[in-house]
């Protein structure tokens, strides 16, 4: 893994080039005021399973024009597209809940209630795939895709929502986000543009600068809970740049999730996608970036607390019982990775004026 | 009117003595670079009805310590504490709508459709009562009623909603907010920190400059529209601070407004609460601050466009047929009153991360 010092300062650029070299700091990082001991074993055990965050999640096919991403931004921000003009993406992936509507289920257009949780927004283009079933390939697909579905935007048709696109005055942005195109305005353009919004929505976070090399990134407690969560086999699913949402996973592989989660109901989760008997209660691993801000968990917001989370994986995943401690010391890690919002989504963009009735 | 020069410099000291002294200042304000020719007599036909924006809200029994304005804005976003957790102030006033939802109607707790269109929380605070027939007394009695609304927050007591704030987290804030208040959770002290929040709402735009004595802060379209606007009759009830907000008057005092407005319904106004005769029709003069942003228009959001509520309101209330010209200078004046959004207001808060099943 590379190391990406973000500011570089004389102790910081030592301390780096001797961890290059594979040198013990425990002298020089406790001599530093207010650092917390180089535990470079803890370290690498953490680099061989996690990665930092990357400042943005473009791809070659999904570049981040600065144009595309104001659109996907004000698109993002608009529920006037949708069937009865209340879901905007910002709907259920709100600002103030880290990108999350902090219900259970969320509700699409005409109060239709969505048959599971909703994701936080934030670092999403960073999965393999979107949606907790993987049914949806990539952000850009998930946004294109919700346009017509039932509990989300609730369109008839394509076509009407490119006629709605149009009246709210959004043909001259999508001319200048796709040029060349001789029908910019478009469904599948629509999700490209909120897609290389989304792929802007990076929140790095505590994890991360540890990661890079500042031990004191992370407190003591997280530390501790960062080696309890290695030890256990967390990152056996939970690992990478999104600490999960790199595969999926059955929910349950030990006991059926549902005897700790208490569930209402029953979800085969991929099965129903697939049909292979493989994938009965198979789920995406979600990515843990910013757990500790979005509850309720689980694909059907079974569960309301992040401990309680913690207990639930560790009984059902791994057949362990964790002691309160270790579930605290977890708990205090997670909550390292909650990142830091980005401006393009806290601040609200301002909305052409219209009305389409 | 007292002048309140915001940036004083040499030449617009020099102007503000002038007209303080009621010098015209045709050549001097031409001969500055990029100013407005200075017509001094309508600039003093509108100070003589409109007076330009404070920079907040604030009375002696609504002050604004910084805590209660703080915590009041994180319960104005916060949809948690809602019947099905789907409402929050900002679902009808989002900040991406200039403080609206861009419905005719909006929705509330399992999408119950309220009676009348959501204005912008933007100034509300200005007026002199509160919703279209002023049945809420200041925006402290609006949101604390708004608790129990059943197209609210549609909460069945303030019972609840003490147990949902305190559940959520809010207690030392509350506390911290309203100190020397034994219980300090209260329905009454939510409505009093949300008010507080919307106090600060205020949004300065191009006419304060120029009621303030900045002839170039309007150009020449608007100006004529003002001129216009003066001269027809608007601010009849158009007046003051709010240019609005400051009186009921009857809809359609020409002609019944269902004749323009093509209403789908006939809303007896005022009538309904007072049960007064001469109520019938009446609603509060709504404010026109921002009113260019924030479509569909009047009462029941019958009409999508500004131009076509500015032919209306000539047409039911005056009388008079207005050209296409008069109607764009109009139009031109009233997007002079669109205002700068306050950072606190376009900014999301980050809420505490709790779920309340």
């Amino acid at each position: 893994m590379q190391l990406q010092p973000e500011k570089a300062g004389p102790l910081r650029s030592l301390r780096i080039c001797a961890l290059a070299a594979g040198v013990t700091l425990t002298t020089l990082a406790s001599g530093a005021r207010g650092q917390a001991p180089a535990d470079t074993a803890l370290l690498q055990q953490a680099r061989a399973v996690l990665a930092p965050l990357p400042s943005n999640f473009a791809t070659p096919d999904a570049p981040l024009p600065a144009g595309r991403v104001a659109l996907g931004r004000r698109l993002f921000f608009d529920p006037r597209i949708s069937l009865d003009g209340t879901v905007s993406c910002a709907r259920c992936h709100q600002p103030a809940l880290y990108g999350t509507d902090g219900l259970a289920y969320p509700r699409g257009v005409e109060n239709r209630i969505n048959p599971r949780n909703a994701p936080t927004v934030l670092n999403a283009a960073l999965q393999f795939v979107e949606h907790w079933r993987g049914d949806r390939v990539s952000v850009e697909d998930q946004a294109t895709e919700a346009l017509l579905g039932p509990a989300s935007f609730g369109l008839p048709s394509y076509d009407v929502a490119v006629a709605r696109l149009k009246a709210l005055g959004y043909g001259a942005e999508f001319a200048a986000a796709f040029p060349g195109d001789t029908a910019p305005v478009s469904a599948m353009n629509w999700g490209r543009a909120i897609g290389a919004y989304e792929r802007t929505l990076a929140t790095p976070a505590p994890l991360d600068e540890y990661l890079r090399g500042n031990f004191s990134a992370l407190g003591e407690r997280a530390r501790s809970g960062l080696a309890t969560f290695l030890k256990v086999g967390c990152t056996t699913c939970h690992n990478g740049v999104g600490v999960g949402g790199a595969e999926y996973q059955k929910f349950g592989l030990v006991k059926p999730y549902w005897a700790e989660t208490h569930s209402a109901a029953i979800d085969s989760g991929r099965y129903a996608v697939t049909k292979n008997p493989d994938d009965r209660f198979v789920f995406k691993v979600p990515s843990l970036r910013n757990v500790a801000m979005t509850p309720p968990y689980f694909h059907d917001g079974s569960v309301a607390t992040l401990p309680g989370a913690v207990r639930t994986m560790a009984r059902v995943q791994l057949g362990l019982e964790l002691s309160e401690d270790q579930v605290g010391d977890i708990v205090a890690f997670l909550e390292s990775l909650t990142g830091t919002l980005p401006d393009a989504f806290v601040r609200a963009p301002t909305l052409n004026a219209a009305f389409v009735p």
